[in-house]
């Protein structure tokens, strides 16, 4: 493939940038990679590594004359560095990041965008349970969503770009706006996410199920709330924080549904329950086939580049 | 392997029977395995598939002569059927069981197991989240553990001799008593499966985001939720009303937990949160160190075999 932009920034080097970087590399994307982290480990990590061009001790100094610019740091965090590389992006450059939710992403990143730059908010659904510079791979994007959310006015020459070099990864570009992505995400990772840390935590706290328990018996529904639950604590806190309401309000119709099931238990209604669990069993199926789970045979891939 | 038990019958003829008729077969543990379901066209399966050497009209006939009972339908059934094959046990048999909960299971059959008969009530922590006769496969029960909860006076050279059985699957093998058993059950898989099971009706109720969009943006934490929630509906029917006190008593720990979480993120508490979400993180290590989950490289257990 030809190179679609000839220098690319990255700041925040962690699963996201070391996967995007190990992608642009093997299909050559990009012709040079610049990257930053804030800490000294993880920016000592990369230049052992490789997977960078140059690694900066600056957000500013890896910006330098990019023609991407990749924030692929903690929703948080997106603020401070927005405010830190402004004077330093080049005219014409385009400005992406790679958060979980993106209304907040746009009010902490949009006002610092100079005019001239283009902002392009983006979002991939993909993931693991490891977190870092050493766990990203060339195909983690491959055969997944990558959710575009473009704001009023901004350049459609910049979109198409940019949806070109995600198409490179292998991705599925899908365009939406703001708040229905960050409801959308709600309703499909975020909610559940919360919930399994929640479980988790309760399994940790019983005391009349010893801890040693629960983890020998965990290959029973359990265990795949535990991969959920492993998912990096920093990031999560940036979402539910930044993600308030749509969480709230998807949370709030869970314990109603919750509550109706508990009341279905308690009074011995088997047809109820029963009529409930048929229900969820097609989602699954639409799932399954949608080519969007490996339990087919034919769709193979290696449980590493799962989210 | 040497023959464990001469002549097997199971009776019900899902996943979990199909699976040990597998199992039997292709490590030399049975004689002569005879079966029973209920439904006419799973009879009419097995004698298509032949995992069975005899295949029953009645479980009466299918216990004739039996050393060894298993009976493997949904809990709500087990009293029915263990009324029928009363009369046909052989004197010095063992009957066991499969079921996901022990207490209920204990009160339905052990009125009904005549003296001289022997009954150890089981349960194997695996499964799929598929069903029926076609769904079963050999090496189900490897690496898994399969948990007895004898009753007292039960004789101990059955149990041991059931225990060998289960061994000879690739089965590791513990016990503990029922009342135990179902609340460890309740925090590793019953109330998991609740949680599952009502986070995929509210995704599927939520009139703002589309059911293609659920299904399509699922490889982002739901994903693992649907393929829990997929698991047969009459068998959870009936786990959660007969394992109805600890389900209720794990769920209310869960509600009471979950608000707090819910309670930080309304008011912005990003310590609260992030330390919650650390502390999970090491029972996932804890899972992966102890064997019981895939990701690490060494334990590449094929995903069909996942319960």
């Amino acid at each position: 493939m030809a190179v679609i932009y000839e220098r690319v920034a990255l700041i925040g080097l962690g699963l996201i940038a070391s996967s995007m970087a190990h992608a642009m590399r093997r299909r050559g994307l990009a012709g040079h990679i610049a990257g930053h982290a804030r800490s000294a480990e993880t920016r000592e990590a990369v230049r052992r590594i490789g997977f960078a061009d140059a690694v900066h001790d600056s957000a500013a100094e890896a910006v330098r004359d990019a023609d991407l610019v990749v924030l692929a740091v903690p929703v948080g965090a997106m603020h401070a560095v927005a405010r830190e590389i402004r004077p330093h992006l080049k005219p014409g450059a385009t400005v992406t990041d790679v958060g979980s939710v993106k209304q907040a992403v746009i009010e902490a990143v949009g006002p610092h965008v100079p005019p001239g730059v283009h902002f392009v908010p983006s979002h991939p659904l993909a993931g693991t349970e490891h977190s870092g510079p050493y766990s990203g791979f060339a195909t983690l994007f491959e055969n997944r969503w990558w959710l575009l959310t473009p704001i009023d006015g901004t350049d459609p020459g910049a979109t198409a770009r940019l949806r070109r070099l995600y198409e490179g990864f292998g991705a599925n570009v899908d365009e939406m706006d703001a708040p229905h992505h960050d409801l959308v995400l709600a309703v499909v990772s975020h909610t559940p996410h919360l919930i399994a840390y929640t479980m988790v935590g309760v399994a940790d706290h019983l005391r009349r199920v010893s801890k040693s328990e629960v983890i020998k018996y965990s290959a029973t529904g359990f265990r795949d709330f535990t991969r959920i639950a492993a998912s990096d604590p920093t990031m999560w806190r940036d979402v539910f924080l930044t993600n308030k309401e749509a969480t709230l309000d998807v949370l709030g119709r869970f314990t109603e549904e919750l509550f109706v099931l508990q009341r279905a238990i308690r009074m011995g209604d088997g047809d109820q329950l029963h009529e409930y669990f048929t229900r969820t069993r097609d989602i699954r199926r639409g799932i399954i086939e949608a080519g969007q789970d490996t339990d087919a045979p034919d769709f193979g891939r290696a449980r590493k580049e799962e989210a």
